[in-house]
């Protein structure tokens, strides 16, 4: 039994949609969190920019006794993760390699829709990974930049015409491709989850990263689960620490247990 | 005559809309614009947090020989610029004073509508400043998040939905109360004008913040002017130069001329 807590990091909100998938499902984890609320968003900088700012997230997790880092960010797993690589000691579980896995499971058709921030979909990685999977697989991508500003100022209802509008602009050439499969390729998207599966159809099987992510370290990765009975939870940001208090719940689907505290980045 | 050149900075590419004003109105003026496109946007921040990008920004502008900087961002000018105060030796001019005497002046029925990001709206910096030219003055503000990511995803069609419908929702309530100003508390609004100018009707006027610092600059400051024939301009951004040079053209309102280069901040 290894009781050292697994650390998350998103650039924001988004990466508590895979702590509330292990707080699910492996209740007795402790997690140390980490949102990079002073840079939010990373989907669209450039690259040089999000593994300058990833870097910086992980050294500061590391500084936690942490047994494995769950890069719960659509961007910073595409564009920072391959370069980042085996640099260091502990596992880094990205959400690209389960999700993309995930839907090549899921599919029947072999047509595999993929949305993301517009740095993930021009990295191509979920296509990359699917392709390894099966090489015969028909892609379909599109970048989806409105998404991340219209989750975090509260417009997730699927009867709001500015999200649905979006969602239809977005989605219509994916829909009209015949896709059975749609990853959800950033954190975020799952919060509107309800909008894209009522434009999508009930026939498609919608991929959600930050499960998938955390669905592979509970049954595939060697880490040495923690068997205690609750864990117990810090989180910090880089920002706006009562924005962090009052949407937390939204993204975690619960109410947010544990201490919030600032971590000022880029000092 | 003074031939040093005047800085100007925002969040990202907002306060190009200033430096249009110069160019249109200042030719001879030379101009070094910072953009921090690798922090953008700034509006949905901490004051702590724009407090500190907004010293690193003067800090880089004052690294040339400048001889006055144009602070061409609603959220600095409002958050930031106070408490900087007079702490250079070099004039430093915001938008909010200039905006808010334009929109004391235009007023005839002394009802006055601010927008801006959610940050400037919290400071209260407009309104207090209204509020010293025109005491009894009525006033109705509405932060509008979404404006932002809307612009820098290129969605200005005033027949847009998803932008109308933003428009309709965060300016009815100032519409209703009647105003015949409204300040564009913002420099990255004056591209959505035409939305904006649809929803108000054209008996309401609308203030452009750079274009009033601009004139404050020509006007009232004691700056000594560079009567030359034609500046030259420089600019620089702490992240994605082709996301700059692809969309500078809709804030400039026309081509951009001169040089641009990278300065990677908050390393």
């Amino acid at each position: 039994m290894d009781k050292r807590p697994i650390g998350v990091f998103d650039s924001g909100l988004g990466g508590l949609t895979a702590v509330a998938e292990i707080m699910r499902t492996l209740p007795g984890e402790e997690i140390v969190y980490f949102g990079d609320t002073a840079r939010v968003p990373y989907g669209t900088r450039s690259k040089e920019t999000i593994i300058r700012y990833a870097e910086e997230d992980v050294e500061f997790l590391l500084s936690f006794d942490i047994k494995a880092i769950i890069v719960a960010c659509g961007t910073v797993s595409s564009v920072a993760l391959p370069v980042m690589g085996e640099k260091y000691d502990i596992s880094v579980i990205g959400v690209v390699k389960p999700a993309s896995r995930a839907a090549a499971l899921a599919t029947k058709n072999k047509k595999i829709g993929i949305i993301g921030t517009t740095a993930t979909i021009k990295s191509r990685s979920y296509e990359c990974e699917i392709l390894t999977n099966i090489p015969d697989a028909e892609i379909y991508t599109a970048p989806c930049p409105l998404f991340v500003p219209l989750v975090e100022n509260g417009r997730v209802d699927p009867d709001d015409v500015v999200l649905y509008t979006m969602v239809e602009e977005y989605l219509a050439p994916i829909k009209a491709a015949g896709v059975d499969t749609l990853i959800m390729g950033c954190t975020h998207y799952p919060i509107i989850e309800r909008a894209i599966a009522k434009f999508m159809g009930e026939e498609v099987t919608l991929v959600n990263p930050g499960e998938a992510a955390v669905r592979y370290l509970k049954e595939e990765s060697e880490i040495e689960k923690n068997e205690g009975e609750h864990g117990s939870y810090k989180f910090f940001v880089s920002d706006d620490k009562e924005g962090f208090l009052e949407n937390a719940s939204k993204f975690l689907g619960g109410k947010l247990s544990g201490e919030v505290s600032l971590h000022i980045v880029g000092k």
